[in-house]
């Protein structure tokens, strides 16, 4: 009797006739024999509205408050999917975050999960019946409501996953979201684009980095960390989706999995400015203190003088330079320059540790298709190369093409990229 | 230092504007010196929201599940009453009746409280805090999320209050409502109707249960018991309103308190039935199993022959009519009766214990003017004549004047009765 964990998003609990469907959906993994908890996000556009209900009454909400405000969410699409559950007669039982024993460091708006006690679970699964747990919360050791911040129904999924030990058990985590899983590339963009059968979680979580929405990349790093099998897969459809699962020998054998592409950024850069260790920590500390993320940093120095480029996304720019800007001034000299328009082009594979000229294959061809490329900055699985946005579209599908991404059997490779 | 539990229902806390003006409220007692205590019921309409929700996933939603999506409509209120404070510059913690420290019997939909453990409430006034807390709930041992049913957030606030012992402080439980307190009679109907200071728990709960809003009897018997003085007062005006409390002995000075009217009353009548001790059980079972409730009840005998009649909601009739009808198929004799357009005027007093002549006095003015009674029915502290609705507002004005009521100087009444 294998264990799943499956979690149905925002999306999938919209509406009464929604929560019927996930409710079949559950039934059906019950019917085969399976033991199931179910884990769910608030319903749709809910969070949204309580946050805006919060900005009637203050601008400025305590964490706390905000906390004991958003948990109402995810409750009432709990007690709605075991009512949908017990209508069509699987037992059911709906649980908060802390009495599904999800315990947290009580840090209020962006707990971390500290530990989870699966008692009431192991009672629940016991008694034949199906836990539906609200994701995105827990408890602090006193009893405080505390919600888990961006990815945190995901993190909740992976998290119940990992205390179950579903992989013991040989079942999973199935993520049910609205995209059929992850594809070497956006679909929309590059038709010839294949869905991945199965993907490393170093790969999905760079991918996730990327933009890929499909998973958040702390609920991948919590599945890398206890080795728990994530099932990507479309709530509405009954096809296989993306497994996420520990790198396999058969997975260095492609060089890359996917191609993505992140739109609309800007590139910040100050020149001529003296190159000493404590400009960087200056600068980025001032960026980050402005809330502002940053994207590939390039630095190049000649002697005594330094430059340094990094991109943000275009909503940043105003932002950026007004911090650039009091950085310049206490550093005394220096100029700043800001180019927008641009976009960003990337390849991911682990194949990449084992097999060489890939960021040679990947100029070549942008190369040859006669794109220029601005900055280029690689990881230990990844490449990315900065260009004009007007390129953007063009670039994502020679690269695509390039790693033989477009001969793919769709739904059969062996690993691969970019959500949809 | 006096300690004060302040109870809003739901129209006070039903928008961001009104939760400003009870959060206002609070800091007045707060900037008096007090200790203050605040339970809140759910914002104006989401409990019936919530319902329908639940009604379009399923017809037969089980009570467990409702309790869990019901008890988030209080959770929304204290998160938004406690912003609401910090906003004003008033130290708040929201608490989710389980958090409060209210355990209940766990029965869900209507559990009783079974205790209230004031740890959390005095480490939080400890800090100088405004606890607010949900009203209508709380957890079983077990830490099953249960809801108290009808009457439930007024009784939450009599319950801390005594669990407070707020009485030996010098505060009391102060009920917000959208009337200003309990009158000699409603004011739209008798404009003579004054105010009462003072009212005893009994006659508040004869009232109550003779269709007076401002007080749900469960709180009113909850504050009898553990004496806890209750003042109802208007949520939007400063006045002082009505303090329910033990009974004293200038109370009895006063006949009668107050006249309440209940309307749309329909009268069944079981006729020519054997006057055996078993038709009675058998008769008022079928009522109760189709979940009707039963007003007034008179008997009368001749022999082994007897007639039972009985009032009930128009609403109610139909239902009445099926079961009745049963009852006299299985007793093999009499006849069924129904008559329509009735109303019940009550006077109520503990005064009564004490004088007489009290029911000849109402009886004389209604005949005197020439309004015809169908049934009296009279308590220890109450008298009630079953009228045709036809006269309901003037036998309700005629038995106001006949005890006086309409010369008490307003607001100085030393008890009283029927709320507007």
């Amino acid at each position: 009797m294998a264990v799943f964990v499956q979690k149905f998003g925002g999306t999938s609990v919209g509406d009464p006739q929604r929560i019927a469907r996930c409710a079949a959906r559950v039934k059906q993994r019950v019917d085969e024999g399976h033991r199931v908890v179910v884990v769910v996000s608030a319903m749709g556009h809910a969070t949204d509205e309580l946050i805006e209900l919060a900005g009637r009454v203050t601008a400025r909400p305590s964490r706390r408050e905000l906390d004991m405000l958003m948990a109402t969410g995810e409750q009432v699409s709990v007690a709605l999917v075991a009512m949908a559950l017990e209508k069509i007669g699987v037992a059911a039982t709906s649980l908060t975050g802390g009495q599904a024993g999800i315990l947290t460091d009580g840090n209020h708006g962006r707990a971390l999960i500290s530990e989870v006690s699966r008692a009431r679970l192991d009672e629940e699964l016991g008694f034949g019946r199906v836990p539906v747990v609200c994701g995105f919360q827990g408890v602090s050791r006193s009893g405080e409501i505390t919600t888990l911040g961006r990815g945190g129904s995901d993190t909740t999924a992976v998290a119940l996953a990992s205390a179950l030990k579903v992989a013991e058990t040989g079942g999973c985590c199935e993520i049910f979201t609205d995209v059929d899983g992850v594809y070497t590339a956006d679909p929309r963009l590059v038709p010839t684009a294949s869905k991945l059968a199965r993907i490393s979680y170093e790969e999905m979580l760079e991918l996730a980095l990327l933009g890929a929405q499909v998973m958040h990349p702390r609920a991948v790093l919590f599945g890398e960390r206890y080795g728990v099998p994530i099932h990507v897969r479309h709530s509405q459809r009954p096809d296989e989706g993306t497994m996420i699962c520990r790198e396999t020998p058969e997975m260095e054998q492609m060089m890359v999995v996917g191609a993505a592409l992140k739109r609309d950024l800007g590139r910040v850069s100050l020149r001529r400015i003296p190159n000493n260790p404590g400009v960087q920590g200056m600068l980025f500390d001032a960026v980050a203190k402005a809330g502002i993320l940053v994207d590939d940093i390039v630095q190049t120095e000649f002697g005594e003088i330094a430059s340094i480029s990094f991109t943000v996304d275009h909503g940043d720019l105003a932002d950026v330079k007004i911090a650039a800007s009091q950085v310049l001034d206490r550093v005394g000299t220096g100029e700043l320059a800001i180019e927008i328009g641009l976009a960003k082009i990337s390849v991911v594979g682990t194949g990449m540790k084992t097999h060489v000229g890939v960021a040679s294959r990947m100029f070549t061809a942008l190369g040859d298709a006669g794109i220029p490329i601005h900055n280029i900055t690689t990881s230990e699985i990844k490449i990315s190369c900065i260009l004009g946005k007007e390129h953007a579209e063009r670039a994502l599908a020679i690269a695509h093409e390039a790693f033989g991404l477009d001969r793919l059997a769709a739904g059969t490779a062996a690993a691969g990229a970019a959500a949809r």
